[in-house]
């Protein structure tokens, strides 16, 4: 069986990764990069165009995967996407997913966006863990699924072409947060006879095993129940800040990472919800 | 072979269940607490004295787990301790342990601290993944190390006894980190047509997945080598800020939570660390 013939915009270190795993999987590729010192890799294995036009009128599946939103409109405008299937793998915002959407639809194109759970070198490699996010066309996915999915595994979030990108985002601030926590871990640490490489690996058996919260909040923002079963109550909590903020300034380590969190702790605390586990935090971060 | 006696002060719901935890191992048990109400539960299976000092003088094993360092005062000032093992699981900070260390000796007693990193209900259950950090007096904890292991694993992390504490909300300081990092994810998805308890499955398992961050910065820091075989550097990370702050405000998230760890990768950036992880990011939290 013939793999699907596909084409690809942007050979940086993201594109090169998705080129090679698709080259490796046989599947014929056209390839093109504003800079074309970077597709000189690819050379007697993959069609390399001089235009983005030309590499778009090879092949119906064109996957982007350019510096940002702005290079797509300028590698793009202007070129005839009738008919063509764009998945776009850019990185973006959700607004900038559905504007793309809505671009690609008036251009006579089906639109899928992807978001890449993965850096470079995790993609072609099956156990590597990471995968990408996708949303948007439906019909798209269901057609071109096989091929999407030889990088990196591939699960599709919905119709609204936003949603890959959100969940992208979600993920990596919820990612960030626990890097926060990690250096403000660390810091406290320094200037103490501690291993930082023994408190690493504790860190992060603790990490790994506080996990499964999240899963728990999920629940409660499902239910709306925040207060049954709760083993660790926000009051309770709240009692606890002061060890933690003491210890910082003890320590000589700036509370700035984790204070935002603790200020929201002791205001939901102070508007009545004492008797509650940290779901309802959730809400209370949104503005208006 | 008898099991070692020991005494307990304080049955609250962590010194509730360390008791159950010693006498379902056969563990003789004096117990005390403030309020005798609480101690009912244990009439009959473990001797229950009407004042601290009764129950201290009944075992030279005695574990504190009281509501706060202060409590410890009040229970025990004139209080004779001359040759006792103090083993001291009340939450309490560093400086607190250190002191209640010298407190000890200057008392004629042994000293060990603790900082248990499990709830309540953790507590006896073998396989809970609870464990309590122990740091002070390494002859104490080589004594009696396998009936403080009967409630909870027991891992020494030093003679200071400030260390189990220091450890305890180091590990607990990283854990809110990534609190804050789920409550900002969940709260992008809210108001969207995604389940949160889908959401809260891949978040679960991305943090879990990302776990092992911990490992690869204490690494770094424990070789000072900040740049070598790095894959995401800070400039990277950087130049994606602002599609994590426009997100947020446009799904009406506040950035509260998110924005200070942001802020700390573009001082550093700026100040020409752009080609390092974020390892470096944690001696710049360092206060002077």
């Amino acid at each position: 069986m013939t793999k699907t013939p596909l084409t690809l915009l942007g050979l940086g270190a993201m594109g090169a990764a998705l080129a090679e795993s698709w080259l490796a999987d046989d599947h014929p590729l056209t390839a093109w990069n504003r800079t074309p010192a970077r597709a000189e890799a690819l050379a007697g294995r993959a069609a390399v165009t001089g235009t983005a036009a030309e590499a778009v009128a090879a092949n119906r599946l064109v996957v982007l995967c350019l510096l940002d939103d702005a290079s797509i409109t300028e590698a793009l405008d202007g070129v005839d996407l009738t008919g063509k299937d764009v998945v776009n793998l850019t990185t973006g915002t959700p607004a900038e997913a559905r504007a793309r959407a809505g671009w690609a639809r008036e251009r006579g194109a089906r639109y899928l966006d992807g978001g890449i759970m993965a850096v470079p070198p995790m993609i072609g490699v099956p156990d590597s863990g990471g995968y990408v996010f996708y949303s948007g066309s439906p019909d798209l996915f269901e057609e071109h699924g096989s091929t999407l999915a030889v990088p990196a595994g591939a699960r599709y979030v919905g119709e609204d072409a936003g949603f890959a990108a959100l969940h992208d985002l979600g993920l990596l601030s919820a990612m960030y947060g626990m890097f926060a926590g990690v250096t403000h871990a660390f810091a406290l640490i320094r200037g103490e006879d501690v291993s930082p490489a023994a408190f690493g690996v504790l860190l992060a058996e603790w990490l790994t095993a506080m996990g499964g919260h999240a899963v728990e909040t999920g629940k409660r923002l499902e239910s709306g129940d925040h207060t049954t079963g709760v083993v660790s109550n926000l009051a309770m909590q709240a009692a606890g800040i002061p060890a933690f903020l003491d210890t910082a300034e003890a320590q000589g380590v700036s509370p700035e990472l984790l204070a935002p969190f603790f200020s929201l702790v002791r205001r939901h605390v102070a508007e009545g919800h004492g008797d509650e586990d940290g779901a309802g935090l959730v809400d209370r971060l949104r503005v208006g």
